[in-house]
């Protein structure tokens, strides 16, 4: 559902084409200083600016509803809404008949029956991790000074890839691609096993953003050809530091000290131009579709910023749990 | 923490050397047969009866504690317990000096000072699985007539593996592997986007087994690599059947009915027989450390059940959920 | 904190002079007819229209944010947001300094810091139940043909209570209630023990009501002065129809299907116009205070719209949860 | 359901004539000393010893499962299980068809059909507290220096009440009766509204104790009566001391450093040895019906060790939740 933690607490709302899109963020410690300007940053990075995203452009001003009073945190749950304005939906009601390949038109379908609002994905749109940078903003303040940062590693398995993108614009196409985030200055001992482990909370978050379909934390995969000897990260100093860090700064769902690092598989846009086959759900027969509007050719170029946010809001969550014993 | 789920919720508790492992498991449907048998199947298969896993042969007969009357389920939470017999604890104060390089002995020290149990790796033991194999046999049950199957890809990067688990336990070393899981049958519409999406619930159980360190759904890390276009599954009926299933079975975090489909990197065992360095915490030196006792050279080989497992514990939960539209 | 729910779940934010106040409500049944106008007869309800209660006046007009299309809930989280116009904060920052009695200003202080944000009470105010009766009016469409109905039984320990407000008023003073309240046509079976029992969730959600101190259910403290013969309700039909109400529709924390029947004590308003005396935080010295601004003189008659709302909260939850045997 | 708790958390299992009755408790501080003998105190004076309490008599022998090592508590959950040995059972099936007064027996058929395990009312007995009470003396153990007592008010409405309980045996009847709990040096600054207040939590964990029907803190129902100039609490210095405790130690849903203080309500025990009429459900006509076997005839003089359980559940939760600020 729609609600995610055990302190620092997120509740998200919204569809893309619907009046506003917001989170709720409960848990936020007292004095912390935050203004709406503090939020532009991100929000910006999250922008589909490059070639490649898309060319519905909203101005993304963040409203502070509450838990805010004369520039600093209150306690109280902190409300930040978006409105949308820069809306087409006349496109929409053909897809109740003919699903669009990879989306969710057919599943949320059969699970809403005809009430879902499905006018550029309702409240599946990747428009809702708006609402996770937002949160993101104030849960990077609160793990300060711990540094996240994420970056495209590579896009269609190439890792100079503007080339890459600027083809799918062209062939009405889209493209997948990998990103990797690293949190740097993490302290020893965030994480609540046995279910609530580091890796089980970030991978959690990470596949509620729409288009990821694959998460690993250091070597990961890779760790799967290797032999123990190989893999063991050799702790060299009392502070835990170690030689190599294989397990991507995480042991027992637990983190070590070293630098928190995971990657994500973003899948090709779903969305794309080109016409695609798809049943008429009225007919039974397999129709060619063609999907107008406006898409990214490549959601994994506006993910680290998305991905920093949840990382953030992981680690903001485990601090404050971490605090309890 | 250690409780999983919303409605079909499960909690353990236990240790790898203490009195006894279980699981309470709430929320189990009235009405379904039950007894001590059941579980009998499974947790065999969990068992270290292959080579390169450990010698440690435990009976795990499970004793059922309550909501069960009459071989039925009352409604009321079950209480499974086990407990551990065969225990040989004399090594393990040596690891809260010389930490266990890939275990969690650093972290458990910093996190639990000097309290924590670290005796067979104490509660971050792969004994815990056990609870959840147990819990897994009730699931199943209650997702009938859903088939869950999970079996071994690969070890060492090889799908031919026998030979590669005999080499690293001549060589007292241990080796990863990669794991399936496929459930067929399931049915259209499960999964609670925005947080609780199949990706999500399944990955945020998946990585509380200790040594999973990636998950990708379908053609998960792939689908970086592709195009739109190629990866788009096309629908062909109007049961939302595709021609290809890249997505695994999940569409924007809900099941579309066809096969729900992921894959787990396993990292190698971390304790293996070879001499490794690590720092002795009281000196601050970096000493050659042999770590004695029984391991699993190939912890993958005995995580098949265990996946099973926990994806009949999501669909479980998931189903009850959905259940309340 | 501000989350309460377990399908049908509510997450409220705002304070009384912050920039708005609302609820997001997740886990609402698709399908359900839904427009801005059906909250105004439940809200007029709570509104400070009579004699005792506050002169602060706002429209209270809703803004339905999210989780409706076409007039119908789709599923998604819904967003319902009320902005606060009516606002006069110039006395709060006396009440930092000279905390009044009955108040949260002391206990704010030392939970918050400095950071509080007490104008009006802030979060504390009665002001957010406005959150709640909106919410309750999705809960209340969801759980027909339950009908739930509330009222005054008393003020000031009087029946016919018209006269005390008065005197109240004139006295600047302020006088407690008790209020009742009923639910019609409950299904046998809903409720969740051993934790989620009927009167465990609804208590929970009452004592969140600013100014309640006391609640029973049926006979409730009655209760305690009788003998089980008197007490225990005699089932007269198979459908479990009792000849007296004793337990006020409850045993063993479940609905048995005869009326679900509550009260709750309501204290005096804590802000009097008359002078009291409190401790000045800065000198250590009790001085007198004189609080001025706008207050009910008696909260106790604003109440039965609230607690109907929290009753329809609590069976629409139960109702959900339910379902999922 | 069954778990209890956002940090400090517990979870309970087991029927009154199952094999056993247990709790797992969670989010347990590390360090704290802790043996099987801490238990027997508190666990026998929940025992039947006085007059008016039922014959059953159980050793109630506690056995540790996990999450302490060496005497001290480790961090991982704890377990604790009780055997249930003196089980008598052959009363049962005749309350399927005659379901008793005052009893869960009728909702507990209509919600669970015929699966309910009803012997000694299954997992709806007061014999469950034992697990509230087991989970009460680690809690206790980690809200010192606070110090929890809990007597027993009245019985019947008499305030010297021996003679109304042996009144009540020698009638086959059985009697109500109030019980208070009060806390002494709670910390200011624990609870988390807006909906988890320390009357919301205390309040919900109360009711989940079979046979209690009403809850007051502070003057509770009496503040109904007050004037605003009467009830409020004056604040005599700037540690926030007040000259009367009319709040019961709880304002705006926080403690305010004063006494903790509130009353509950206990119904006279349903089984009484009475004849009394119900229906029978296979002929749908009104019958006499005899309840043998066991009872208490006030179960309110068992009550107090229960509700100091609660309490310092309640507050070991509430201080865990506090430190993360």
């Amino acid at each position: 559902m729609n609600t995610f933690g055990r302190i620092f607490r997120i509740t998200i709302f919204g569809e893309s084409h619907g009046p506003a899109i917001g989170v709720i963020i409960d848990g936020v410690p007292v004095g912390i200083k935050l203004s709406e300007a503090d939020f532009l940053s991100d929000l910006a990075r999250r922008k589909p600016s490059v070639k490649g995203t898309t060319s519905r452009v909203e101005d993304d001003i963040p409203e502070l509803l509450s838990g805010v009073f004369n520039e600093f945190t209150t306690g109280a749950p902190i409300g930040v809404m978006f409105r949308n304005k820069n809306v087409k939906s006349e496109d929409y009601e053909e897809f109740a008949k003919h699903p669009r390949p990879g989306h969710a038109d057919f599943v949320a379908l059969k699970k809403f029956g005809g009430y879902n609002d499905n006018r550029g994905g309702g409240h599946f749109s990747g428009r809702l991790t708006l609402a996770l940078v937002a949160a993101g903003v104030i849960a990077k303040k609160i793990v300060e000074p711990i540094k996240i940062k994420a970056s495209v590693l590579e896009v269609g398995g190439i890792k100079d890839f503007e080339k890459v993108v600027e083809e799918a614009v062209l062939l009405n196409d889209s493209v997948g691609g990998i990103v990797e985030c690293t949190a740097n200055g993490v302290p020893v001992g965030l994480g609540e096993p046995f279910f609530d482990s580091v890796e089980s909370t970030i991978s959690h978050l990470a596949f509620s953003i729409p288009s990821i379909k694959g998460i690993e934390f250091g070597a990961g995969f890779s760790a799967a050809k290797m032999k123990g000897s190989e893999h063991n990260d050799l702790i060299v100093d009392t502070n835990g530091k170690t030689g190599t860090n294989h397990v991507g700064g995480v042991v027992g769902g637990i983190t070590n000290g070293n630098p928190l690092q995971f990657r994500v598989a973003v899948k090709p846009t779903s969305s794309i131009g080109k016409a695609q086959q798809t049943v008429n759900l009225e007919s039974g027969k397999v129709e060619e579709l063609v999907i107008p509007g406006r898409h990214d050719a490549c959601i994994a170029l506006r993910m680290p910023v998305i991905l920093e946010a949840i990382t953030a809001i992981v680690l903001a969550d485990l601090m404050a749990v971490n605090k309890t014993y």
